[in-house]
């Protein structure tokens, strides 16, 4: 079931065109990174360490050098060495010096799959064999995984320079905590005192990756004047270039990002990895030179979203009142500091309304790839901690677990748990719109065939969204058709939304509008496609753009009848005289009519605007487990979620149910699974299973619009929310199958026959 | 020698920047047409008429259909039959029915070299073979090459649905005579009455191309929404969208075009041959088809620039000022009408002021390739024939040919003998600094070794260059460079002078403009590259848009200091308040402050300015003739140009120098060589000899700059003038050393031979 959006208020907006890249996708047509061929274009290959953790001692590249058909041979000794400069990319900060490091290993590798040479050859083969030439000299060091690990005393230290932070305090001597920071209000241990029931939990998460279809690729020239061209597949060609340009340390402006189609990001594609390195290549060798990941590479050398520990204590009284709750979110970094951490301090209490709150939260390196962005980044593991112990406490006191979360639901003015006050939000809304649901009104069969048994579990989530820059222009073509172009890349569907709202401001279909991404010289800073931001401020630019060639519409048609641009009004579509009904002419005659009247029109707008609005989700989640070898399966999900403003239904359903279908497989079966060395041993999509449509049902999704006051079509954003309550949700619905509760994620068969052997 | 341009009134304008395409260029990493790799790339061959004049009875495609590898084959039959619409490409019309004929032939073929089917393969010689393994059925009928048999009564007649005009009256029955117009000011037998000296004669020019150093290309895509995507090395991304949407009867907005770099175009690259093709073969396909010409092709399918027949006839006072003047020009527009004959009309008398004129302008077809732009296209014959014989009339004066231009030298207000007014113009002055030069005033050395003869001529030249649509838009990048997006292809260096005109306004060095060309939906519509209109309206719309950013960076400024922008001003590359002298940023300083004063700035423009100036062009010509062989070398060469004013004086010069050099090889050497069957038969660069720089002097160059009030820098346009004087300042020239006059292109050694013949 879905709500057919707006549909009175807009005529554009709610509606469901055929996307604009649609035909290109679908065909294979659409040109990825991988596609781009170079004239003279060479290939390249990197050498990745096999240890988790060691000393580098010397690297000799001359076997490699010498080898007929290589060009170039780098290693970290190639690089400029990056400044220490922390800057945000929107989802996640980095440190110049340490996004070198990550790129190319400099005194030490710490992860397995660290890049430590790399080669450029005629052919990939050539490169391959060249680099497997390289001999690398390592002293092999104990590596730390986890979180727990990493902050015990004498735990093996994961960067030696690390100035690690607590509570504003600097940290004497080594240490793998990089920081450790506190949101606090109101009196938690008064609220506790007040509480009938408190529940503290503890849980354990584990690392697991976006599994983007399409694999990291980047293709770079560098020429004589020091310009750099990079060709790949990112989130953002302009955080693109500000990273290849910061890790080597040349002016922003320098290094041209042209970005192709992306298959899939997540938060994964925001970091730079191939780009510089591809860069330094082309440098050496005055040649365009290709690196493309293999899917070793992708899970080994990027960004996962953390493995965690985690506590949560909730206290609440009889009549089903939060009166205090604290968590303590402890987040595994990576190689180098910067976890979501914050995000998920953000988000853990904020779907509810609680006066005494404590959250810890602690960033911490240890031996595994650096963490990204994945999809609400933080905030799926703060919502497996808060809402399985919300579960906990309804089933205690015996409450609904839908009217308890309306009973303490988060609303306008509510103080969210790390400072800012909420605007109008749909956290009550999307609960109402659950509890009115065909699922949530549809009693569960629990039992299923050859003794299997049925739970159904309920899970809420919620995600700030953002806003930051975005830039659009928008041309008029003589036939009224106009050609809008963005700096936001295209991951899920956005040129359609962003054609969609400027199709609306001009009063034309959404087919009338040509999208087209532009390259990093060819539109104003836009930042990354993530953060659910693109619809939002990418379209709130477009709207601004569309304003604006409105304005100059109206002065051609003023200019068309000799009158004063004010006597012309702009309504359903056309300009009319507002004194003589016989003057009027539509968009697409005014458009016919720009050539005579002064040459075509371009409007534009950039943006950084402030009111991205909050945005709620709310699952219920139907599974069937088999005792006998602990199989689960997910029989039947439903999603709701507050969109704000729904701008193309079938995107934004596609969006829910594609994140419930990684939250069922983050919660069941995903893990970075290391053996004793620290090194992943399933980096492969056959030992990392994620779940394909075969495994699941079809995701009901309910769209819920409590317009966004801060956008002018009330866009709250979209991607993230809906994956943030699965894995609690699923882990309610086992507990509510078999009465045990999960506190570590994978939930696999494993897990469940160990649970359901200790309860017996 | 040249003069230093503006240096003291300009930071920007006037000085020598490296031009930004400048290491790509010159390294072979710009990327062209034929560099482009897709995807499932097919390739693509053309089979062409071997006959000059056919009918076709009918085409088997079977055999090549049959060939393995084949995917498609395509005859006219595959076209839509586009609409007989005409339309203006800035440099020539076109009817696209016509057009599309000229693609592919219809049921005729009109020139030898005309498309009679196309094929796509998995590769070029796959494709090669199944052309050749089409079988044409053809009516072999008598071809008619030139314009004065094609007027001829009972000539073969090239288009039997032609429906002719003369002088506005509709011509009964089948006609070669496309059009004859006239224009005709004052009295012009009382004008040839009052004369002392009146001088008529006659004249024939071969057809000549441009010589581009690039084939043609284009790589299509047709997909299953119809829209048509192109990459091609263009002219005008725009012009190539309306001629391909036309030919194919999409709309405009169907198809995008995305310019590639571009070899050289002179004009010829305005219009579409193979884009058309290689989209119906997508089409058939469902693939990317890649189509090159090889350099026959080139020759014998794509525009040259007419053949013509030209007579010119002029009165003088023995005090040398013209009384009046007749022009009859006939000029062959190839298979198709549509020669630039209008052009050369508007130009034939342009540098002088003359009281009563009439000029009668023919357009002619006959079987030939469709003729286009070339240079100031029309100009260059038209200027042979009057230049000759305002020589011949000062050498009946004795009269200094300089003083004899002065004396009768179009001025501001003089008007030209097609109708409009002159604005402020060079003319006198342009003829002035050739009367200073050291050229003129350093005396001829008559005798050249091994019994060599001298001479000198003088020739003069006006184009009226145009205006048309551009547009730019300006992004600032934090670093306070900034990114200029034109929609201008660039072939003589417009990134330089475009981003120097946005460099000046904005008080920034030129190289920190990126100039971009973008694609057909990347930018708003732009006209041609062509009528030397670029850097005068491009750089109009790179003004404007600069001014636009300019307004913005101020309110940015004000925001910061708190004040109204109209408190803020703009000088010297700062922004300071009016009453605080310490509230000044630089802009650099200023663009780094965006991101947190409202995010990036964005400013655009599009323009259609009607304020083109005229130029004037006086060539000096030294050139030495064997009389034993008629091998002429020219062994000095001085071309004096009013460029109003020169952005970037280097690529003025350029423009000028490599226009001369195209000049004198279209006076010695060049010709279209047909056999008696109408076919051309040298059409490769060993048989078409253009002339090397092994052939030529350094041509010095003389910059005149009365700037163009029409322009916000005064800017006229450059490239087209300096190509109309050569032909006849060599003709002049000859005449100088050996007593003749040559009256027919290419005056090359055989005609020398034969006309010393005929003298002696």
């Amino acid at each position: 079931m879905t709500i057919e959006a707006t549909k009175s208020k807009y005529n554009v907006i709610g509606t469901r065109p055929i996307r604009h890249d649609g035909y290109d996708k679908v065909t294979g047509r659409a040109i990825y990174g991988a596609d781009i061929k170079l004239p003279g274009l060479l290939q390249g290959a990197i050498l990745r360490s096999p240890y988790a953790h060691a000393r580098i001692k010397s690297i000799d590249t001359s076997a490699a050098k010498a080898l007929a058909g290589v060009s170039a041979v780098i290693t970290s000794a190639d690089f400029p060495g990056a400044h220490d400069t922390l800057i945000d990319l929107g989802e996640g900060a980095i440190n110049f010096r340490y996004a070198s490091n990550n790129v190319m290993a400099g005194d030490k590798v710490l992860y397995k799959g660290h890049p430590v040479a790399a080669v450029a050859a005629l052919d990939k083969n050539t490169a391959l064999e060249a680099a497997a030439l390289i001999k690398v000299d390592y002293e092999v060091l104990k590596p730390v995984s986890t979180v727990m690990e990493a902050l015990k005393p004498g735990a093996p230290i994961v960067l030696e320079d690390l100035e690690g932070q607590d509570l504003g305090e600097k940290i004497d001597g080594h240490t793998n905590q990089a920081n450790h920071i506190r949101h606090e209000f109101g009196d938690v241990e008064k609220g506790f005192a007040e509480a009938d029931i408190v529940i503290e939990r503890e849980f354990d998460t584990a690392m697991v990756h976006q599994g983007y279809i399409e694999p990291h690729n980047a293709t770079a020239t560098w020429d004589e004047e020091g310009r750099v061209t990079i060709w790949t597949s990112t989130q953002g060609s302009f955080p693109t270039r500000r990273q290849t340009a910061g890790i080597l340390r040349l002016p922003d402006s320098s290094v041209k990002v042209i970005p192709l189609e992306i298959g899939g990001g997540f938060g994964g594609k925001i970091p730079s990895y191939l780009e510089p390195v591809a860069a330094i290549l082309s440098r050496e060798t005055g040649r365009p030179v290709k690196l493309l990941m293999e899917r070793t590479s992708v899970f080994e050398s990027t960004g996962p979203t953390p493995g965690t520990w985690m506590s949560a204590k909730v206290g609440v009284k009889n009549d089903g009142t939060i009166t205090a709750a604290t968590a303590d979110l402890r987040f595994d970094a990576g190689a180098y500091p910067g976890s979501p951490v914050g995000a998920g301090m953000m988000c853990v209490f904020s779907c509810y309304d609680i006066p005494n709150t404590r959250i810890d939260g602690y960033d911490v390196v240890v031996n595994k790839p650096k963490t990204a962005a994945y999809r609400a980044p933080g905030a799926t593991q703060a919502a497996y901690a808060m809402e399985t112990v919300v579960d906990e406490i309804c089933q205690k006191l015996g409450m609904d677990p839908i009217e308890f979360r309306i009973k303490n639901a988060a609303k306008e003015g509510t103080r969210r748990a790390d400072g800012p006050i909420h605007p109008i939000i749909g956290a009550i809304e999307t609960h109402e719109a659950a509890k009115a649901s065909d699922h949530w009104n549809t009693p569960l069969e629990r039992n299923g065939s050859d003794g299997k048994v049925r739970g159904r579990g309920v899970g809420s989530g919620y995600w700030f969204n953002i806003g930051l820059k975005s830039a659009v222009t928008i041309s008029v073509n003589e036939d009224g058709t106009v050609a809008l172009t963005e700096g936001s890349t295209d991951i899920g569907g956005s040129r359609a939304s962003i054609a969609m709202m400027a199709a609306e401001v001009l009063g034309i279909p959404a087919e009338e509008v040509r999208p087209h991404v532009a390259d990093s010289e060819g539109i104003g800073y836009t930042d990354v496609t993530g953060g659910s931001r693109t619809t939002y401020a990418t379209g709130y630019a477009a709207h601004d753009a569309a304003q604006d060639v409105v304005v100059q519409l109206r002065e051609r048609a003023a200019k068309l009848w000799d009158v004063e641009a004010d006597e012309i009004e702009f309504a359903n579509g056309s300009y009319q005289s507002k004194s003589d009904p016989e003057l009027r002419l539509s968009h697409k005659e005014l458009a016919s009519k720009l050539g005579s009247t002064g040459g075509p029109v371009i409007g534009s707008a950039s943006v950084d605007p402030e009111g991205a609005g909050g945005a709620y989700s709310t699952h219920i989640c139907d599974i069937e487990i088999d005792p006998e070898t602990g199989k689960t399966d997910v029989i039947r999900y439903t999603i709701v979620q507050d969109v704000g403003t729904a701008i193309h239904p079938s995107y934004v359903e596609g969006q829910m149910q594609g994140a419930v279908a990684q939250g069922i497989g983050w919660a069941l079966n995903e893990e970075y699974f290391l053996n004793d060395d620290g090194a992943m041993v399933n980096s492969s999509f056959l030992d990392y299973r994620m779940p394909t449509s075969l495994d699941l049902p079809e995701i009901e999704t309910i769209i819920v619009e409590v317009p966004n006051p801060g956008h002018p079509f009330g866009v709250r954003g979209v991607g993230e929310v809906p994956i943030v309550p699965p894995v609690a949700t699923v882990a309610n619905a086992i507990h509510d199958a078999l009465g045990i509760r999960l506190r570590t994620t994978p939930m696999n068969a494993g897990s469940i026959l160990s649970a359901l052997k200790a309860k017996k």
